[in-house]
């Protein structure tokens, strides 16, 4: 907590939830900022990583873009719809706790009929859960009909999965004997070495499991065949990862993702959309 | 972070992101826990509480509970209910960030029928929203429900809004010239005290407003008549809210919450859990 | 059944179903009436009173409202959200017939939009089940969302439960020995005696039951533990309900409910009403 | 209301609404009555007709029928399916007041749910409004899904449009000058017929328009294409109506009716479904 | 294929599915042609016809009346709504292969609006399955009014089942004896006929059921009550279909739909709807 | 057409829809073949390639496949959920013709209900068109979840892209200069290629554009921004496109696919189907 020049208390931080109402309404108006909505699961990560894997990486992220762009981080969506077995082990372990897919994409509809009437027009949903993409692709596209409905057409949304901003720079140096492919980068050395330095003291580097990579047929099967999927829940092997590794993955999402949100997201904007949020105020 | 008698690392930890999914499975087969579910919301509270103080002390509460009963604590819901004039001072402010209710529900039936699979029998929703109430129950009854279409019918769950665990004894402590009744209490005394007590940095206590309690009809109207609620947001007077008034409050609602779940679920059922935890697993 | 200055049959009533489209439509156009829709449930109300007590009453209720105001009936909503434990004695009596929430909320909307294509903008909600009111609220909530979708923003729309019309000064008279809170009322004093003030061939007070006062914990649990509710399913002892104190209850909520309608949809209004009337239909 | 040989009260009635839960359950073990729900809709009738002409036949058949094979009245279902040019004249007349259809099916299929919860395996849906036929059909069909999930398989439902129960017989006396089809009869002969039987009060005839019949060209234009339906919503004369023509109707429909469901459910059922009424309230 | 004046390949179809989207564009600016739905079901029809016959029969109509008026023909949709005992059988034949009602209409409501975004405001839905009218009806309405909430109020659309275009004339040159009605017509003479013209390869003949017309009793009953339906699935003999009668049906209804959607969408529209195409595109 | 032994017509097809229900049930109950549902969209894919291409691709595939194991191919779902900019170049091309997620979910979960109700365990999906893929996991997994409700728990179901089936030497082969990925394969070599193996005459060579690859950055924006998507609609140049690659892609998809089949549902598993398929009738 800091002192304002006006004497009064001021709370820094970029976080929607530690917002009073009439700070986010302040800063809304004074700046624009983009508002950054984190969409995670709850899912295995392997006996080494903790089930928040998916929600605590983008929230992460997240915060380091809105320390550069001066942008807010909403409240996070901590569950997801159901992990794939080749995506992410498969929704048969116990802790993955997951959605129907409508659910995930109305509740983004929603968040974000909700971030409009505010009066913002910049959304960026941070995805951090393979699965949920083509959910929240429909939860955006609702929201935008929604919107259009009301009379609201200059919303603006981007929506991204983090990992999609590696370098091949910087996937040279993670993987120096060449890159796998995303394919099976669940709970694998992506994952665990951003978690080693975001989280280090959530990683149990003990208990990382020897299994090999997993090994599977160009279709899917249901019931999920579980024999298809490394008990462990890991589909390919962590053992390379390092914090060193972590840090560089992490520093370039952070770093990226401001830039391309800066560029999509111009400051001219801020006059607009202060207009627009008085003008919808009136609306409503 | 911990070393366990047989050198490996371990993570003392309730929350259940934090837990790997071998250890949830774990805890779930040896403790037969309760998970606690706090479920909130992102509601304007006064200019002098932060936006997520509905997800912010169910939270807190639940994490005093786990340590008291070694209970889970899932993720909580962040979005609730669409905030009402009476209950909440209405949903035109903004960074009220409200979902329909019918994908409450929905969430809720999933996430519930989740740790069913998981197989757990004792959940607790510990409801920080008054508005949420209602959608919370429809949202039990229909996992309760699609449950017993998959043959569980021993699913316990209990639900909660944490207020309701206040003692006259307390009621008279922190309203000493007698208390209002409920229905004004929005980020009034017993919120900016709890507040007060587990984030006394998130509260702007020279901002509380000094508006005069809400004096509401005996109805509703729709489109919400804005003149009938403070412009602050905030129901009745805070200003007698104090740290050690929420101190009692808050280890009031541990301590009755841990008690009354001690009650409900006895630790007998422990060994009929992990078997049903096991036949579930069988059987899907 | 009377006959008009103009020789013409004319069926007086306020009843909408009674009501020819061509009446209703003139009705409309030239008192601009506002539209009572009284909403219930089909519940068990103790073995003295009928299975419709929820619904009777406040169509009762508005019929009387409806003399004084000049304003329509609409039929009533005969089923209502499910019956909770500590609000109507639990879902699991026979005779108690429940809706999903959402379709309740969803049947609502969709009849509050049809009394905006008619031209109405004037619809009060006239309550008799408690667990109705939040999927009310979302009903009116849909309702208002997709009339804005249709260019219609000037609809108004009352919510209420008719027994916060209660005075003091009656509560007093019906509570001698003091009022112990709206939570027990349920089949007990106020609805009894309003049920033998309004029907009194309806009331089996020879089957009143002797059980004492209902005894809840601070919270709730599923499935309902039955053995908190009185076997009988009334929540309360009603023996010192009489038919005196139903007049006193029923007499000031149509008094106060009507009083009320009266000023939030005053008379002026009309000619607005009227155009819009012309313009939706010119609209559609 | 009469007093019992044991000197209690006893109101006869066959209205689920005005019987106790407790006499509700008592009828349902000792006599397995089929409940019959009655079903309509709110929707122009003519100039001469109640909105409410839809609900209110059906519900006097249905308390006809009850009297003749003591069965169970429900509430009917006030709302129905949006009106058709070709069937009631189209949805665009004030104070027809229509549902969307899945809101429609899934209300039934909730009260019919409830209804075998109760113990009861014998309903008859009658509906008195053609446009609904499908979404109920709908809405039993999901009924009887989801008890068959709950472990249900003996439910057994009848759902009738009336007026299929017109006996060639009936309908020459009724057109001696030749059935011209159903096609027309919205608000025609057959309705305002009955509604002299059943209620002459709320019959206008003096308003009896004159319009010729609809010429419908065979297919269906959206929007309504208004110009296709008479002024008055009357599809087809109506001016050779009489009471005694609806007396022979209503009769008809009533003895055949009850005949029918004689029939579909003998008396022999009875023991069986009285221990399935036991044996659902131990399974929930 | 051919080759164009200016020496490109042009295919020669009137099928939207075998166009580009270049040419589909074009033929909507240029001819503003009506684009007509096929659809059908997949439902038993007999030990003689496919299984497919409902959506053959629509499409084969479409494609004809295409080539009347220059309309496009959009893909078929080859399910449809359950079948119903009356109607076609019932669904509890292998291979019949139906949809819950809502998700048809939402389908619907789908395509129809996608039409409207494209440019079109000229649809046809060709119904060959009966039980699928309201549910089509409903598709239709939702459609139309989330084009008003779009702005878009010009879209008009026609939904016909195809029978209804049967000419007094034929059905008497079809039916020589007298025409039993359309209550029966499920696999009988008409749908034969029409499939010896259009596919008599489909037609296994020498399969016909000697079945008896079926006698259905003036209500339905659920579960099915399969007793009622012949077991072939054929509801009336269809001994006297002939490939002649199914071409005189089927030029029937090709040459009265042409004309019907001719009278409906006249030439003037073009200019306008070329319009409004382009405005639709600027507007989203 | 052919003369089966007994003197008796068969037509010779493996199509659902062209088969009647009799020889439907005859083939399940005697060689338990794998239902093969092909699905797609209806979409733009340049100004070369039909709409209808991804419908129409996979139909093929599956009438290949069927012939080499004897499946059966029920009819097409020829609409799909919405084009991605980077997957299919995006919805805002006039006629691509786009689903709801959830629509096409839940009509997939009732056609994979209605074969399990036939008797069939043993279904197949076969999805061309990319953005299909999470709402058909999705409504499989519906299904899944309803027919356990229903006590079917042996149904198992195939899922899978077709392209997932190329080979490395096959790709090699299509692409001798290096496969640029399956990214921006959208209307480019691949699907020209088996376009003009598979239906030629509907390939417009003459108008291939001549874009250059797309360059997506590595986020999505919304509403889309077109001038990322080539106008043409083409995400990377299909001039290198010819049937003999088109030829050896297709045959490589039936003869693996086909094998895959073969392996995942091994003949032995006939006789239990078959048995399944009796006691699923007698159960409903």
């Amino acid at each position: 907590m800091a002192t304002s020049a006006r004497g009064m208390t001021m709370v820094e931080t970029n976080l929607m939830a530690e917002l009073t109402w009439a700070e986010y309404q302040d800063r809304l108006r004074r700046q624009n900022p983009v508002i950054l909505l984190p969409v995670g699961a709850l899912e295995q990560h392997g006996p080494h990583l903790p089930l928040g894997t998916d929600h605590m990486i983008p929230t992460a992220i997240c915060k380091g873009v809105a320390e550069r762009i001066s942008a807010l981080v909403a409240p996070a969506f901590n569950y997801g719809y159901k992990s794939q077995p080749k995506m992410g082990g498969g929704n048969h372990f116990p802790g993955t706790t997951s959605l129907d897919g409508n659910n995930l994409s109305l509740t983004l509809r929603d968040v974000l009929k909700e971030f409009a009437r505010h009066g913002s027009r910049r959304v960026a949903v941070v995805d951090g859960h393979y699965e949920n993409q083509m959910f929240l692709i429909e939860g955006i596209d609702l929201a935008m009909r929604e919107l259009r409905y009301d009379g609201i057409n200059d919303m603006k949304i981007i929506r991204l999965e983090y990992w999609d901003f590696t370098s091949s720079e910087t996937l040279a140096k993670v993987f120096p004997e060449g890159f796998p492919g995303y394919a099976l980068e669940h709970a694998a050395v992506m994952e665990t070495s951003i978690s080693l330095h975001i989280h280090p003291h959530l990683v149990r580097l003990d208990k990382l499991p020897k299994d090999p990579p997993a090994d599977f047929p160009p279709y899917d099967v249901y019931p999920t065949n579980t024999a298809w999927v490394p008990p462990s829940g890991v589909l390919s092997p962590a053992k390379s990862a390092s914090a060193a590794k972590g840090k560089a993955l992490f520093e370039e999402y952070v770093r990226t993702i401001a830039a391309a949100l800066k560029k999509e997201f111009p400051p001219k904007a801020t006059a607009r959309a202060a207009a627009a949020a008085k003008s919808t105020k009136r609306k409503r």
